[in-house]
């Protein structure tokens, strides 16, 4: 670095700790010590490691065995310790060992999106009281530059929209069914023989890890304090072969977005966060975004629309994210410098998913005799939905319907969806899906 | 923000002024009156516009009167004056105003690249000695951010390439070519009259512009000091209809690269920074970049291949990157922080254009007779150069062969062209350009 020395804390190490050592901490560890000449320069002073905690200590690791402890509240609070390292995951205990390091003057790096999404205010505060950095990167979209870009790049424009297909596992299933046409079950299963699923893959199909990563992206843009419990979400575990394919015939394909945007309602902004599986136009860029990766557009007053693109997950991509916040955590050490903590002036409440204007992909069983799409399109007028397209297939017993609305509101396009589920001429709604993307 | 109060130097309001009120300027003057609340919060501070330079001070303008000037030099060096945003473009003045604001204790932000291509080092040794931020964001892919992703997010990654479309004005062109079928002058003619090129577009189409960006990439990503100079360099205006038509028929397309890249030479480092006119394969992530659009791909050793994608240029877009800048600089006066400034640390030595390996494409006319293909595949054996692909088309007058590489040092590559054009078999070398993209 070209700083000025005189402003610097001379060569005095800055010690780090790294709290958990599976697959993103391991990667940690390596590239703290086989980068360390790199990093020295970069941050001004030498990174040393100081400690490693895990659960089982007698386990064998690539790391010095001095180092590991099975006592993380220790470590975070010791003298010799500058930075700690969050990689556990889950609530507690790194919410507790989180605030425990920042009260003890500490910064911290986490990749817990699980935590930010919830605790987010309360961590902020204690670093903010106690003039530490507090940097969450890899938690979301793994190696992707998204949170920083953000916070910081898009500092001075006003963002509108953030979507981002930010879930590496409900990708890989959705684009593999896209692509062979297999069901959701064989490509789950597939996906987990791959280890692109975990034993338990709730958390990723339900939606639950993406309404995590939407609450953390829509506190960042839009200045305001938006925690899980404030996304709406469905999961992925309801989608089949036939809608792949339906989506198909309108140019689409189907993602499971985390998509927050700023409405206007009357005057009056709001936030919506949500996720749900939505069709998109294949000409759309988040449409070519496959497998396990991830991206994120986001789209601005100012900057029009940027898109972010990269591996979501995996131990070295993730590391990367760590790592990139490590040393600027580091060299604001040596600099008595200080990030820019989250910023929630703007305190915009969140709309819910009934006022939100969203666009409705209905297909359903019919009746094969006049009239019915007289009465169909009735239970759409009926309620204010206007009606962008539609195509009827087969005849007689496998008569269908397929519509696709314009904009309204969300709660007017699923009372629609209840009205059709009750008439006689309608024999099953088979599938229901927003679409997104599309300028209308 | 939530930053504490008590390390903030209370409410004391940041002092702009800005340099050269064209499309940018005009943009980032009507951003910081609009968004003057936003901006508070976001700062910490009220940040207020206390002037703006411009040659024809008696010119109506969107500012109010008072705050013109057309004397920069007393500007930059006011005592109400913490930061100067420099649009003026050009070496000289800016260097000289960016000298002395910095010397003055004022923090700069800049959209220069021809400055920052070349005097970077003496610019960020100003600032460092006096202990203020310079940041030129806005200076590569207008509003996409790329340079502060490579100093920041991937400070603790390494980066092996960086391969990006810098250039809106050549991509315009090149993309108009390729849909339309048109021949360069022709859509030369069309961009300028659409506004998407200047009067005198040399800059643009000569590759000086990317030249510049690809210098200002080179340094940040491989913490080395590469100047335009360093950068070799090819323009578009030698592309023609024939070229792209000749590149989809190997399913590629052609575009104007920046490529930086990481050799390693028998074990010695080097770096190549390079602007020309390339194909590649239409599955490459570049390939879809259309219009004036700009992407940017970067590989790194953890993070794999990441993808940053915007608008190039245009006053709101580089107005966007600009306040980015200028809200972390603002905020780094009121919380006395400063940003990471250049790193030359690596010092690599960069290598020339003759040791790069590269892989070449190769037309020409030739004559239809048997052992031509012989005598032709014989010039690339004697430089070592081998033959990836193949084609002959045409027969008699119109009998041309197309040849693409492997990859080689581009001195062979070039030795062997210059060797095919003095043999008789070969009646004309129509087109030669590079592939890039590719894994081989």
């Amino acid at each position: 670095m070209s700083d000025s020395v005189d402003s610097r804390n001379d060569e005095r190490p800055i010690g780090v700790v790294v709290l958990g050592m599976g697959s993103v901490g391991t990667e940690v560890v390596r590239i703290l010590t086989e980068s360390a000449d790199d990093l020295r320069e970069r941050v001004g002073a030498p990174v040393v490691l100081r400690g490693v905690s895990v659960r089982d200590v007698s386990r064998p690791r690539a790391v010095d065995p001095a180092l590991l402890t099975d006592d993380p509240a220790e470590l975070v609070v010791r003298d010799d310790v500058d930075l700690v390292v969050e990689l556990i995951g889950g609530i507690e205990p790194p919410r507790q060992l989180i605030l425990s390091a920042l009260e003890s003057g500490k910064s911290v790096v986490t990749a817990n999106k699980a935590l930010m999404a919830v605790h987010a205010g309360e961590l902020s505060e204690a670093a903010a009281r106690n003039g530490v950095d507090l940097y969450f990167e890899a938690s979301v979209g793994g190696a992707i530059p998204v949170i920083r870009p953000l916070i910081q790049s898009l500092a001075g424009d006003s963002v509108n929209r953030v979507a981002g297909i930010v879930n590496g596992t409900t990708n890989f299933i959705l684009s593999a069914m896209a692509e062979t046409g297999a069901d959701y079950d064989e490509v789950l299963a597939e996906a987990g023989r791959l280890g692109y699923a975990e034993a338990d893959p709730s958390a990723d199909v339900e939606g639950y890890d993406a309404a995590a990563k939407a609450a953390i992206l829509a506190s960042i843009a839009f200045h305001s304090r938006v925690t899980a419990d404030d996304v709406y979400r469905e999961g992925i575990t309801a989608i089949t072969a036939a809608d792949l394919a339906a989506a198909a015939k309108f140019d689409c394909t189907v993602k499971l977005l985390a998509i927050c945007e700023r409405l206007n309602d009357g005057g009056a902004e709001k936030i919506s966060a949500r996720v749900y599986p939505a069709l998109i136009p294949l000409e759309h860029p988040l449409a070519t975004v496959n497998g396990a990766f991830n991206a994120v557009v986001v789209e601005s007053e100012n900057a029009g629309r940027l898109m972010f693109y990269g591996q979501g997950a995996g131990g070295a991509p993730t590391a990367s994210a760590v790592m990139g916040d490590l040393v600027m955590a580091a060299r604001n050490r040596v600099y008595r410098g200080r990030g820019p903590l989250e910023s929630t002036y703007a305190s915009l409440p969140v709309a819910s998913i009934d006022d939100v204007p969203t666009r409705y992909y209905v297909s359903m069983r019919v009746a094969d005799r006049p009239g019915v799409l007289a009465q169909v399109s009735g239970a759409f007028a009926e309620k204010g939905v206007s009606i962008s397209a539609m195509r009827q297939e087969g005849a007689g017993e496998d008569a269908r319907l397929i519509i696709v609305t314009h904009r309204a509101a969300d709660r007017a396009q699923s009372e629609t969806v209840a009205a059709l589920e009750e008439m006689d001429a309608v024999i099953k709604v088979s599938s229901v899906l927003r679409l997104e993307g599309t300028n209308e």
